[in-house]
């Protein structure tokens, strides 16, 4: 990569459960120095062992309705009776600085990514490669009962009829191809021309020795 | 990659005369059997060797002229007497076939496939790393008089100033860094969603399946 200056990006990866995404973002976390994991902001309390600005930044619920009030979160969403939500200084922060960011969300949280930073946003959205593939890894991850992973293939069944909403699909055969295909994705993105805010400078100088 | 049904794309590597252009556009042919070289078609006469329908398509100044008037080139340009353009039929039959096709054209060349195939082209502008070093470049290739050197360095200034007309610029430190770079574009070019026509169905087929 050359010295140019550039801005980073934030890459989105969406999938159902079961497609492998975790596995995904932390061999890309692992493997590329470069990117920062997401911190979200929640309301919900801290467990034992939960590290304040790691895990999550802890807030109370009036604290983050100001926040949401003034457009200081990117994306957000109650879950049960919590909300959680995206802080947008700490991201601009990283992408100034020519960091990239992970976010690991839904169609939904995506959504308000789009809207409210859509230059800087790369979605990727991981398909399993097949239906029988997808329930076995539901059901050797949860020990739960047949009403429970049918209720997840429904979600996932329903979170899969967002893809059209990504640029990038990466139907998730093997979880190193897939690796090897996100992190082809992150460097394609970081040579797109948009995104080397120096490259102007570099080319004056180039021409001005020539 | 997944068996997911695509259409190809259309990569134009551009770079002023110097900037390492042709060995990357020979490394990635030789490193990836997906790609094919675009093959020009011309009205100067075949040169000792040269063979028709992989070095050109040698044709006549009539048929050539027909061609053009029936929109059956893709770009088309003349240097010195001599007629030179793409044949639409065998880079859409190979498209249509999930194969890519690679171009080592000018700007101009590119200015007119973004006009005749946008969707299918994916742009990459190849600048060198210094003016000295693209000056050195010009020197040891070719035996040249000063005035000849100083001539390509004023052409190559010129062909730089369109870099804004690319989508991805490769800064060429290193050709072997940047091959790596131009195959991780190919790989995320591949995995756009426009691009794999059969995801409908397979994505169809996942959710019946659920």
């Amino acid at each position: 990569m050359s010295n140019i200056i550039r801005r980073g990006l934030m890459l989105v990866l969406s999938s159902p459960s079961g497609a492998g995404k975790t596995t995904l973002s932390r061999g890309l976390l692992a493997d590329d120095d470069g990117v920062d994991m997401s911190v979200s902001l929640t309301t919900r309390p801290p467990r034992p062992g939960e590290v304040e600005g790691q895990d999550y930044y802890f807030v109370d619920r009036q604290r983050f309705g100001e926040m949401r009030n003034r457009s200081e979160l990117l994306e957000h969403a109650k879950v049960f009776d919590n909300y959680y939500g995206t802080p947008r200084a700490p991201v601009e922060a990283a992408l100034s600085a020519g960091r990239d960011v992970l976010f690991d969300i839904d169609w939904q949280g995506t959504q308000q990514l789009q809207e409210a930073a859509a230059d800087d946003l790369v979605r990727v959205f991981i398909l399993p490669p097949t239906a029988a593939e997808l329930e076995r890894r539901l059901k050797t991850r949860a020990q739960d009962s047949a009403d429970v992973v049918a209720g997840r293939m429904a979600k996932a069944s329903d979170e899969i009829s967002h893809y059209a909403e990504y640029e990038y699909i990466v139907v998730n055969h093997d979880a190193a191809e897939s690796l090897v295909q996100i992190k082809a994705i992150l460097t394609a993105e970081r040579l797109k021309r948009a995104r080397q805010t120096g490259l102007s400078d570099f080319v004056h100088g180039l021409r001005e020795a020539l």
